[in-house]
């Protein structure tokens, strides 16, 4: 029962089987030329008359021959007695080779009196002058952009012949439910083929959705080998299991072909490629991830070697804003979020669950980390390729460091001025590093009560304090989280989950564990280690855990009970000459505003009252009397 | 009945009143979530259940509680009682926080021997790890893609309010008659609004197109006032006329309030902005290019201040080919052809008629210059608006020099390979200019026999000829064109159409008439000078003159009689380090083509003989014995 891949091929290996291995269909259909915006010709496309057909004035005026023009001047005016009056757009009669506008004639009785010689074509459109009849309009594989349209509706083009693919799709899980069907825990809405009916429907493909194929392999074969009749390519998308009811694989083997199945590629390693009835089958892994790399790098570029029309997509040249992780010998694609800090463009990673759907619509774009590459350095520079208009990139804000609740509101407020801001949770030591290197807009800071966390003020010691202002964003606190409003008293009775050491919550939990004399092996739990608030609160509300330490704001929106320990200073810091820079203003202008108070005051959880206050802290106030400062407003 | 306009305001003015004088509509329409790629969301879009709702196994195995297997390893295992089979995807029972693989388990009886303790959520999809109930999963204001419609689809978002702007586009001009009629001389297919309809759709924009009104105030008056009562824009397009029946102005004037006529740009002076009803009515001059430049630089930003997205292109920094003359005080757009030779992008500028539709079907960009430039040298660097894959660039020949018709029978064949050729009509001087600026890849050079016009071969002392290899692409000739089939003997009677000093045409031209004793002064129309064979050919089609010199290619195609003069060589001039470049090698080869050969033969008037040989000249060689050289092959 155990099911392993056989054997991984390379990304490369595998496009490469996938866009040779099958014979080009050659389809295409007919479509009114207003709708054909994005297809492309499959057959040249011809003027049917010329435009102009005849030669028409391009002024309001009079016909004239131009050799009877010759010599004319305000000293020696000529009388032309031979004209015609046109208006713009008016047949010129053959005879007639130019056109006088009318402010520089003068009527005398009968005849045209002109004091300037013209020259041949003036102010005509001869006929062709845009187009020829039977000329090439557009040659076979052109894609049609909007103004093209103008253009061939003008020549009289109707239809155009448009070049077509025939995609299957099939869903199979027992677990699907369609879109509009409330799923039930454990179920999911049926959502890999509607992504790739846009995906590919966006490129040219006429897309077929078939019905769930519940997982059984007579049911799946049934349904493959149905499609790859009707089509010219099936893809086939595993529920979101890979488990063992995934027959995918057999099946195709047994109605037809397996050319492979497992790519070294995070994610998509389950990617699959068969032949039916010399069709491709491709089978998308049921993640919606991995899906999404299975579409745009073996679907897309097997339409493409049809001669459907490319993605359009714009390629940034990056600097990761952290190092990655990566593993050697797999080719690996990590949403990301592209920001302009300086000189250089910084990228953001996202997170890389093959589950998170979340991550890619929050990334405004991915990087491609190649098989040979274990692991990237932080001054790793690299091609990220861009989902979004790229001139939203200028107008993204990378935050990086303490992360809390407060920073989403704050990016709804912002995202209404224009402003795309992404926040990398990286803690107060990210949020040193990036104010270091200079790799983020702004860092948030979560500091706590320095008198009762002294290790903790370290991290402040590494700031270029002299050159930082910091906007307090509200006082928070640290403190329990339980569904059942437990002390710290209780913790030795309840399964507790823990931060890792170095973070002001585990800090804050040891040494109340000291003061109390409780010792850490009493505690059920205190190895179990995550890396945000969020988690500490996920497994609480999950069952896994009964309490543990966290913010009040990620307590509050967990819908979990708070008791306060300590009071945090939740900040952001800012490099002083980036304060002036527009979207920057505009992010301490809305952190100043009455509706994010408003927000945060709606949410609870947080002290607002010197919210938006601007300080400058110096070393020596900082640790001394980081808490009881009395703040001083710096107008920008 | 003269008109003028008033004044002309600038560019910047002009985008800015359309953008900052009317109240943003506002409007939204629910569509299914799958049609709204590309759309706007008007409203935030929050998730309506956890994704996953519940804790999943993300592995076939057992559930267990990761406490329960502390300590296990190889020497001693552990062995667990409380546990529960999983396959992927399966929900976790809330008392179990792991899942192990079944292949690192032993069943043993009823009990699940391990070898290894496993951490906290190990193999475990943990409830709302991809979403939570109620969480933002697209602010207002996000643009949909694809992969979000995904997401989107398993978050259960059946519907999107996306921002719409309702668009009325009315069509004026007695002349217009609608697509898929033939228009007669003198008509012509109403297509502005078509272009209209598509460019702003994509945007987002529900356009309605009106019945097309028929040059009389009261009709466009009435179309004008129903429009801008069921729409938050209207766009009124004058027919190609933009004469002495343009009423829109003034009936704009009189139903409203007329707030610009005429703006200092090209194409695209004509421009109207004015207010009925309160909104927003712009006036699209009828030529086709400059409908275009209003679409783009003012209905666009009009739409994109109302928050429909920007149309995503794509910009490059380019250097003209050539130097282009432009007005002082005009802001101008001009369509253009990118390509990348050596280190830099270069721009071949095409047609500027605002008529002419081909050029921006041809182009794949366009180049703005500022109003406070006048004209641009060769070597000015200017940012060029892609309208095409800007992968399309690496794919694109940039030819410069002497034109043939046989080179549009090589565009169309090469196209089939996936490469874009674009030839900038240069004649042979700028064929030199640019193998000299090493600004072209390659340079169509008509070399007529020397011994004949020995002046010509000054010309080809300024290549750099050892760096050079010449592809044969045909031997044509240079005659005289006409319908009657005249001769040079016939010159002094009939109207004649000539060419400019220092072409072979005109050179051939004096050099027989000199023969002959003819006297220049003696030919009607020896004055009128056109700047390409083509010209020469139109001229004598269109009925303006009656004969003229250009090549047997160029009259054929035209359908004109032709009495040759002198032999041509039609030669490719390549930079020999150019030769092995994948896209130039394919060119060559498709010039040795049967295809290629097959092509010209069947439309005749050339010589292919040598098509396809590659021939290396020396300076000596070229002089003396150009047209008898036995040509020897080069190897590639």
């Amino acid at each position: 029962m155990v099911k392993r891949y056989l054997s991984l091929i390379s990304l490369n290996q595998a496009v490469r089987l996938t866009c040779t291995s099958f014979e080009k269909p050659g389809r295409s259909v007919k479509i009114p030329v207003i709708h054909s915006s994005g297809r492309v010709a499959a057959t040249p496309v011809y003027a049917k008359y010329s435009v102009p057909e005849v030669n028409l004035a391009a002024m309001d005026g009079f016909a004239v021959r131009s050799r009877d023009t010759v010599g004319a001047s305000d000293q020696s005016p000529v009388m032309i007695k031979d004209f015609v009056q046109v208006n713009t757009g008016n047949i010129v009669p053959p005879e007639f080779d130019a056109v006088i506008m009318i402010e520089d004639t003068w009527k005398k009785q009968d005849n045209l009196q002109i004091r300037k010689s013209v020259s041949l074509w003036q102010h005509i459109r001869p006929a062709g002058e845009d187009v020829r009849e039977g000329q090439l309009v557009l040659p076979e594989g052109h894609r049609i952009r909007p103004f093209d349209i103008g253009a061939l509706a003008t020549y009289g083009i109707v239809d155009i012949d448009a070049r077509e693919v025939n995609v299957g799709l099939i869903p199979t899980g027992s677990e699907l439910v369609h879109l509009g069907i409330r799923p039930a825990p454990g179920q999911v809405v049926e959502s890999n083929t509607i992504m790739a009916q846009v995906f590919l429907g966006e490129m040219g493909a006429n897309c077929t959705r078939y019905p769930i194929a519940r997982d059984t392999p007579e049911v799946i074969e049934d349904s493959l080998c149905k499609a790859a009749i009707e089509n010219d390519l099936v893809l086939i998308s595993a529920g979101s299991s890979a488990g063992s009811r995934d027959y995918t694989a057999e099946v195709i083997e047994s109605a037809g072909e397996l050319l492979f199945h497992g790519v070294a590629m995070k994610p998509g390693k389950p990617a699959i490629l068969g032949k039916i009835n010399g069709k491709p089958v491709i089978g998308l892994p049921g993640y919606p991830l991995a899906a999404q790399t299975v579409l745009r790098e073996f679907a897309g570029p097997l339409l493409q070697s049809w001669g459907l029309p490319a993605p359009l997509y714009h390629t940034f040249r990056v600097q990761l804003s952290g190092s990655l992780v990566s593993d050697l010998g797999f080719d690996e694609f990590i949403p990301v979020s592209v920001g302009h800090v300086g000189n250089t463009y910084y990228a953001i990673p996202h997170s890389r669950g093959s589950g998170i759907q979340m991550a890619t619509v929050k990334a405004n774009g991915f990087v491609h980390i190649p098989a040979f590459t274990e692991g990237c350095d932080s001054d790793t520079k690299m091609d990220a390729v861009l989902t979004t208009d790229p001139g939203n990139i200028e107008r993204t804000l990378l935050l990086s460091g303490a992360y809390d609740p407060a920073l989403d509101e704050l990016a709804h407020l912002v995202r209404n001025k224009g402003i795309f801001m992404q926040v990398r949770s990286a803690g107060n030591v990210g949020a040193v590093l990036s104010l270091r290197h200079n790799s983020c807009h702004a860092a948030p800071l979560s500091l706590p009560d320095f008198s009762f966390l002294p290790d903790c003020r370290e991290i402040m010691q590494l700031l270029p304090l002299s050159d930082l202002r910091f906007v307090h964003i509200a006082t928070t606190s640290l403190g329990i989280a339980s569904r059942e409003g437990y002390t710290i008293d209780d913790s030795i009775n309840i399964r507790f989950i823990n931060r890792q050491k170095g973070t002001s919550a585990r800090m804050i939990f040891d040494s109340i564990l000291k003061s109390k004399g409780i010792d850490k092996a009493q505690i059920d739990g205190y190895g179990h280690e995550v890396e945000t608030h969020r988690s500490v609160a996920d497994a609480i509300r999950n069952g896994f855990a009964d309490a543990g330490i966290c913010t009040s704001g990620v307590a509050e929106e967990s819908g979990l009970l708070f008791i306060p320990l300590v009071g945090e200073q939740f900040e952001l810091a800012i490099r002083t000459d980036l304060l002036k820079e527009p979207n920057i203003s505009a992010l301490v202008s809305t952190i100043q505003s009455d509706s994010f108070i408003a927000c945060l005051a709606q949410k609870g959880g947080y002290n607002l009252l010197q919210t938006g206050l601007i300080r400058c802290l110096s070393e020596d106030l900082l640790i001394k009397e980081y808490i009881s400062i009395e703040s001083a407003t710096i107008p920008l």
